[in-house]
């Protein structure tokens, strides 16, 4: 199977994370290894949804658009990827019931613009990497080679990802704006993971 | 400015359309040619949007996101190459007023499984049809030679995209289906046009 530039070297963390998965969601993930790779395809297709929803709302914004398409297209590139290794185990797309991590961290986003905007690409950008740290764990950790292979080849792109809302927010708002709202988020993520029952999910 | 592959021979009209084109529209379009670039990458955007929105509906329908993965990321790749050309011109996206021709088409959608599924696959499939109608309009009579370039190598992808709806419908459904539905659903198409007010639109 042929997978996006292979994964050279270490990827470094990505410092904002204020807590570290547990060993617990590991054993989780590991044992039940094609559940989590469904799931992960949702992720990817739900990552380009998010971004083009952005988009949408903010259709005017100089060099949003710019930004986010080649996103998207990328998300996209990786279901199309996920979705083959899936299939290639004769399995395909199945409805997972996703765990409530999405939602109650959109509830952190304020409402009022320029607010609106900041959170929204926070948020966006822990869930990236989030996703980050958890692939690399199943990137080591996996018992199936071609999974390991797998989420090896797709780890840059999360942190690429992480530092391009990152980026977004800070091409826009005050360094030190953008630094105090991300480590707030960071810890009401966490505490979010920490509430919900371990799942074999990418984020549960 | 660097293109997708060039427009080479005549693309075939989509014979499923009942109304041509107004000289009129071809007027307004052609003495606004700005305007009507911008919209054209409102439309690129919303196809890709709409394409994402019936991925998501029907998440484990075998071989439907297998289709639509790489039409979204061409919707995204021909709304970067708009998008360019807008910026070469000096414009930035602007936020239209879109006509109601969508809205009022997707209305022609039935409510009810398994109808829903086909008439949104046809839907979408005329809308790509009428583009690429109007596409073919502007390829030949834009007095600016990079738009006539443009929307000759955009054209092809729209008549693609019709014949990708075309063949998930005729996967799914009976051909003698299929065509009644897709005869009604023009008949709409046509009246639906024909009831509105003139703007420099793609579909006004």
């Amino acid at each position: 199977m042929h997978y996006p530039s292979p994964h050279s070297g270490e990827v470094k963390s990505i410092k904002w994370l204020t807590a570290k998965t547990s060993s617990a969601w590991l054993e989780q993930a590991i044992s039940h290894p094609l559940e989590v790779l469904i799931d992960h395809a949702h992720c990817e297709r739900k990552a380009a949804g998010a971004a083009l929803q952005l988009m949408f709302r903010y259709l005017c914004e100089p060099g949003l658009a710019e930004s986010l398409t080649p996103l998207i297209k990328e998300e996209l590139d990786h279901f199309e990827i996920v979705l083959d290794l899936i299939k290639s185990k004769g399995r395909y797309l199945e409805p997972l019931p996703a765990p409530p991590y999405g939602t109650l961290l959109s509830k952190q986003i304020r409402k009022d613009e320029p607010n609106r905007m900041l959170d929204s690409f926070l948020v966006a950008g822990l869930i990236e990497a989030r996703s980050h740290e958890r692939m690399k764990l199943l990137a080591q950790h996996s018992p199936d080679e071609e999974l390991r292979k797998l989420y090896s080849s797709l780890l840059k792109s999360e942190a690429r990802h992480f530092s391009l809302y990152w980026r977004l927010a800070n091409e826009r708002y005050q360094r030190q704006e953008v630094i105090s709202r991300l480590e707030e988020l960071a810890i009401a993520e966490a505490e979010i993971l920490s509430s919900l029952h371990i799942e074999p999910r990418m984020h549960s």
